[in-house]
């Protein structure tokens, strides 16, 4: 029986070839995680169990994909940076987009006992859905980045704010909201010292900052990743559960480019991927809005595994 | 501080609604899923709990998602039918195609240790892709679904036969494949017949015919269903991991229409959710290429609940 | 000297194939048409010339075009229709708008001195921009059409109305805006005749219901045709501007359909071709919102050439 | 009479927004040229009539359309450029590229009986396609001008031969197609100087090297535009054929930019935008590949007014 009466259908199917030589970040959300926090009561305002597999689970998707350069997270949202020159999956916004949300999904959902051994999940299960954005500059790429960070820091400050005026201070959810109408950062950081003797400074950075991780292709340990040392879960957790593994999506990326950089011989480009492969994933809490975190690793920008 | 002078990242964000009035049709693809087939030793040529998974994940997928009115899946494939009147997510290619990618994802992973209890997962975890596809009309998507049922049957007596050769006839893979070269259906029906005594007829139609799910509006069996209720463990596996779940994502579905038929009212579309997410999910294993299918389930066309 | 080097910057071009199956609508737009109309002195409410010119002008078009099956214009606006078979082009639709938006344009100068042979054109010239909208029903693209043709109803009377008032009631444009602020359709008709003996319904088809276009395939003169004829000038300007030409964008259609209703052969397509190239353009103004007239006319939306 | 029951159709309507922060190049191709050449008898292998007029079209374009920095002719195609932080008509695809192309043609027919005052027009009417093309970086856009400056170079090259061959050496055309089989520049250079005394360096610059027109904002004549004015006819048609007017479609550009770079005040962009407006439109025949073109005009890449 031939399928040849029917096969005319895929020409119904349109390519979603993404721009060449421009910056794409996946970024991926939450659905509905506001009730998935209250269903699994997530410590307010922030979870640490909640974020490492958040973290935990984006470390899987870097292991997997070899060709993202770097990736950061806030809350239940995580952007993945693919380099201007990446051409995986011939850059098909829709291969590129699911598998990166489908990768993350599985590790969330695989690792969820681990980071909450005592509270099984349940349908409905958790969900991410994900879209891909083109920024065609670098100046583009890290103003995004940007954005992310200071969207985590204004964020936190007013939920730290708010539910310390809850647990600590006593008030109702719309008592709290009521309070903070209209102040400013300092006057925030005031409630919380005058009020609570909480120094906001003093909150852990992943809370403060997000977590940004990248390939780390420094030999010698480098005062960045010790400070990063200093907070102890997001360097132990990852390394239980995220294996060099030999992915089976990277076979599909080919060393075709279309920038005018000469392509790596198909040999380089192997070696490349190996190195990125066997690289370690750092996981860091710290300033990406200045210059010193893309001067100190310029592999990431370069795209190339020095 | 204020976020404003990085916010302009934006503008980058480019908008991917489908054309109105037209089928959607999602269809997700397991990811390498040959080397995992391997690595996980399913059975060859069909292994009958990973079918069950899939088609228990789709079920999953069809709950939380009340907007879909139809799948059909085979394989490590699945084809989710969105009705061409749907408005779920302003009908955003990205949003729909992640969303049910991670929901098919997350319940794969999930419920994995109930189908293969003494082969737990390791990374590289599965995952799947996926993409959206438009049929402007009625034709056209049942000749889409024609087509993935056709490709069924075509695959289904290859790899019938090509693992009778090997399992029964103790050829290796490439004589199997020599042995096969240039042959038609009739031959194949006639190596498992007249060498292994296969009567091809007699196999599973899970096999033979792949799954499909829909919302089952009927209150009583009809003799369509006590058909498939002799192949029993379709209707037995979803039962346990499928509750009628509150889905998240409805929520968002809006009931603006584009097409000229009237809008539901508010209340009028809140009361055929509802009925939708109650309805049990079928899944069957039968012809979906005739006219009958579609005669008798009027509903998953007009996408009325009757 | 090998242009290997920069060749790569092809891959930047993006497709932007149309889906098929789909009724397509170039909907194109005069640019700046209120100076336009100033500028060289067209008679208010309408400009018979001008609107005689647009018609001559889409005749133009649809000659060119044998893949186009109606046209609809009003005021400075006109909206091309290729059936949802047509495979001009590969249904790019970069190349279709294109293609027509500068045909029109072409015919638009090339015959503005028959329309207007004292008044000389002048830079800035007149210029029109266009766009592709899909169809995917019958019914959206006569909902699309009735839709043009409503708004060509509600606009004359509008403006009869508002020039009435200034032409013969003395009347400047505010006082004139501000005595039809919040007037229905009625009261319009009520200041026509009571204050200027103006029967709206007398005025000419070609200002109350705009133009449509279409191949006309019938033998004998129908009544409708000869309705169109008691309105002179539309049939004799087209016999004298547009030839019947061997068009060269004809050539590049090819056979190839994606819809399931099976290709037609070369030969079969080359004289459907050549019929469609031969046949009259009819020019009329009468109502397309109504059953009758694409009922009368069964090839337009069945695309056969009879 | 409301029009609310057919407008649901504009929901079809669908965004074309093209990516912030890239260059657009929309190029426009003479369709069924070669027909054309023929038809109005066009000089072998370089019709200066023909390019004078093509010339003069563009230089019409860039006089409407201030936002263009640049543009590149050779024969019957025209590339004209964006500069990456324009925002007219919101950088919507359709509406900049059918606005080139029907301004383009507007020119070119209302033009052609200056350049072909013994030849006039017929239907069919010469018409243009076109398409936008995005590219990332200036290194792209230099790449895709360099790309079809080598192009030119290489076609006329081939033409002058091909044509001396024909028209002094008596082959007809498919022994001087087998003639040229295998030639390499050097050969063809060899065959023109050896047998036909032509030396190919000496053939004018306008064929040898396209046309390229920008603002020129330099007070005194620089090197570079003396040496273009030993080519004499560019600087006198335009001149003649391209009053500086007040282009309608200006007035729909919007200081709003989507790059970092703060936006010019609307004072200033008005400002900017009559800088431009007022400037005189340079055509030249130089080479635009060496880096000295740019160097020497920074503000075309710059896309400020000096």
């Amino acid at each position: 029986m031939a399928n040849s009466k029917y096969e005319y259908v895929r020409s119904f199917e349109q390519p979603d070839v993404l721009l060449p030589n421009t910056w794409i970040v996946v970024r991926i959300d939450g659905r509905g995680f506001h009730k998935l926090t209250t269903k699994y009561n997530f410590e307010k305002p922030n979870d640490r169990r909640a974020l490492d597999l958040m973290n935990a689970a984006a470390a899987g998707v870097m292991k997997e994909l070899p060709d993202l350069v770097a990736a950061y997270g806030v809350s239940d949202e995580f952007s993945f940076v693919f380099h201007k020159d990446c051409t995986l999956f011939e850059r098909r916004a829709s291969k590129l987009t699911t598998t990166i949300v489908s990768t993350f999904t599985s590790y969330y959902v695989f690792l969820w006992p681990t980071y909450f051994p005592t509270t099984p999940l349940s349908a409905p299960l958790p969900t991410f859905d994900g879209r891909a954005v083109l920024y065609p500059s670098v100046r583009n790429l890290r103003d995004y980045m940007s954005w992310r960070q200071v969207d985590c820091h204004i964020n936190n400050l007013y939920n730290t704010t708010f539910w310390a005026l809850i647990q600590h201070g006593g008030l109702d959810s719309q008592q709290a909201e009521k309070e903070l109408m209209g102040t400013v950062s300092s006057d925030k950081n005031e409630i919380l010292f005058s009020r609570f003797k909480i120094n906001y400074n003093n909150e852990p950075d992943i809370f403060k900052k997000g977590t940004v991780l990248y390939r780390d292709f420094t030999i010698a340990p480098t005062p960045s990743q010790e400070s990063a040392s200093t907070d102890p879960a997001p360097s132990q957790a990852p390394k239980v559960v995220v294996p060099t593994t030999d992915s089976t999506s990277a076979s599909t990326s080919t060393p075709v480019t279309a920038a005018r950089t000469p392509p790596l011989s198909k040999t380089a480009a192997e070696k490349d991927r190996k190195r990125r492969l066997k690289a370690r994933i750092a996981i860091e809490h710290i300033d990406i809005i200045k210059d010193d975190f893309w001067d100190q690793r310029p592999w990431i920008l370069t795209g190339k595994a020095p």
